[in-house]
């Protein structure tokens, strides 16, 4: 019998992150502090997050990063996660293409966002934080703070984009059951959201502004530490256990990607399963094909420009390097809550500019329309923001069909979509909106 | 670095189930038709079931029944599920119990269900039928069906419980992304929710009812057969993979359960997880305890009688010979919609007789009370099913924990509770009510 999916023991499980910027020849511009417009230094950096995060930030030489015992224990509650061969979606596409996703969407939370989160909370504690604050879009990422703080023994504080907030009201009770206290964003528990809400008072938020948030209570908070679950280069370093895992699985499988594909908010579940696949192109071995695929509707990558730009709404990050589309884009309301993000991580942005890997933007009801085909054909159902990196799948996949091309395909599946299912019902009953960038 | 999780490769996974009635000493009395007052006999039952499950259902011979290749390569699309040693859940407790959990949750319907669904489907799709029709209560059958449909090619249509149908939405939406058509029950499109709504225009609805309206729906229509999500013996039957696969986890975790637990509505997880283990008992080779954890708000086991009764409300399915609270028992509105079951299969209901099965009730909030705590430990939502097996489970760790024994305790999370959320902000927010039988 055909083998479908694909596991590691807990043996095999990586012991060590892969930090790619030590291999990439052009590195990422360095991050400017707002206040001295000089290079960010990692203490500055270390007033925000844990001073181990602050350290891998920066830290552009070591090519990988030990995963510490603990971290790597909670890890085996989940991992390693399946690489599945995508048999059923292959099927229904009558495509040559040989189809792979690595699934995320098994991990406690629902999705690869706790790959970091534990990482991030075990780091706080080990340093004497008490308090973990952190903004969230579609809920993904707070619920995974919330259960790693849980975890390590740390009170956290959670700003939820509102739009999600109202959507999505199970993700709000998901955190709560793991002792989160959550808050809609913008709100007026913070000068940042203060200021917005008195501007636009029906403003629905955005990643930007419950990150302003978040960064001001940890500022205003003593033994207070910030966390981020996207954008930064120490996040999507700790999520490079997603592809150093899927690489050992398609060796299980007897085969390499011609094209690895995530969808893109702030780069984090793109970077980590594509870096490592990646690190075989910058030594010239491979010639892999690497795909963001973001919505139409806050297409940064597609759209942006390259420039140094504010992280979050008010201003208060340091000064990134990055494609953008401005820190006061706001975009429109998506269902795709993770993706609605209007600047894309230093090191993807640099490597986009040197041309070593691609973007795509999808439109909502295009994403939706191929998580339906791929809930049918596999039996899972997609998180929105996952449903953006299976469209763009099945736009290679076909044109594998055209061409008649045999090439492997490799997807991450970010998370599952069954706290989405209000968006699912309103694609069924035809009243999806496409948005454009507005 | 102690394991925690532990897998079977593909071709580990069993190719037969496990048919209990075989070793029994005293079988099953046997059901009878409501027509004749006689045993049913085959051709009778396939009236209504598919013509092979028809012939399962009254096997008491072969204790071994092949499961078909087709449904196996469908079973790899989750299976194995993880055997999982819940180290976070014994630190919590600080009992020197080894708890051992199945985790059925991770296949792609949240639920064990699955693995009779899909049986059942590729049986009537391979007997030329073209449209099945079922209950469910939570939704957790009905979402199955509704899959499996999916994959074989067959129509559904699904009778929720109206309880449930308006509890959790988001189970109705995903089986209607599997195409499934859903109906809250009691519904107008039968006599017997005519019949039921005529009397009690407010009745929220129960699985006995919702089955009267299903068969009655598959009687009325051509190429038509119903399928049943727990109670009758092959529904056990397919799900004794369960167990089976449970079996060979533990001995490589080098381990052999003292105590087996699962919740308990019709019996279908139950007897999946525990039937494999039982005949070692059955043979004399071990004396392993199994406990049936049931609502305390239905209470069939702990106060039901043993007598032969109707499966449904209406009176339609055979007469089963069962401990039972009576076949128009309406039990209070808790949120396990699996377990608002009046009767208990026929076989779980000899072996409670012949004293080889203990059984235990749970009220409501003592079960939301042990999910959240698992929730936090282990990083898993419970179903509010399996939160009943999870309270039981942690009677006996505590009980362990007082007496100083080590014991070795396995239960199966029969599924997860990330549709349930509601459930769980009314027990945090303290709104919980216990029910006790009406």
């Amino acid at each position: 019998m055909r083998q479908k999916r694909f596991f590691l023991t807990e043996s095999e499980i990586p012991n060590r992150w892969y930090n790619i910027t030590a291999d990439m020849q052009n590195k990422p511009q360095q991050m400017l502090s707002p206040a001295t417009g000089k290079p960010i230094t990692e203490d500055e950096l270390a007033e925000l997050f844990s001073r181990e995060c602050s350290r891998q930030e920066l830290n552009t030489t070591d090519r990988w990063i030990e995963i510490p015992d603990e971290v790597r224990e909670k890890y085996t509650y989940y991992r390693s996660t399946p690489l599945v061969r995508a048999y059923g979606l292959e099927e229904a596409l009558g495509t040559p293409a040989h189809i792979y996703f690595k699934n995320e969407s098994v991990s406690p939370v629902g999705s690869h966002k706790l790959n970091s989160a534990l990482a991030q909370a075990y780091y706080c504690k080990k340093e004497g934080v008490t308090n973990i604050t952190t903004e969230t879009g579609a809920g993904q990422w707070g619920t995974a703070l919330a259960y790693a703080s849980k975890v390590f023994g740390l009170e956290s504080a959670v700003y939820q984009v509102k739009i999600s907030y109202e959507q999505k009201p199970y993700r709000r009770s998901i955190m709560q059951v793991f002792g989160a206290l959550v808050t809609p964003s913008p709100s007026m528990s913070t000068r940042a959201g203060k200021d917005i809400l008195t501007k636009s008072p029906n403003y629905q938020g955005s990643l930007g502004t419950a990150i302003s948030e978040a960064v001001e209570l940890a500022r205003m908070t003593p033994g207070c530490k910030y966390a981020l679950g996207s954008v930064m280069s120490h996040v999507t370093l700790h999520q490079t256990v997603i592809g150093l895992e899927a690489e050992k699985q398609m060796e299980m499988a007897g085969e390499y990607p011609d094209i690895v594909i995530a969808c893109f908010g702030g780069g984090s579940n793109f970077g980590g399963l594509c870096f490592p696949f990646l690190r075989h192109n910058l030594s010239g071995k491979r010639q892999t094909r690497f795909i963001a695929a973001e919505p139409a509707a806050c297409p940064k990558l597609t759209e942006g420009r390259f420039e140094y730009d504010y992280g979050d709404e008010a201003g208060y990050t340091p000064l990134l390097p990055m494609f953008t589309l401005g820190h006061d884009f706001r975009p429109a309301n998506i269902h795709a809550g993770g993706l609605r993000y209007h600047g894309a991580g230093v090191i993807a942005s640099q490597l986009l500019k040197d041309g070593l890997i691609e973007a795509t933007d999808i439109a909502q009801t295009e994403a939706f329309k191929a998580g339906c085909l791929f809930a049918e054909a596999e039996g899972i159902i997609p998180a929105p923001e996952s449903c953006h990196a299976i469209a763009a799948c099945i736009a290679e996949a076909i044109k594998c069909k055209e061409k008649g091309e045999q090439k492997t395909i490799l997807f991450c599946l970010s998370g599952h979509g069954l706290i989405d299912m209000t968006a699912y019902d309103q694609f069924l009953s035809g009243n999806m909106t496409d948005f454009k960038k507005q």
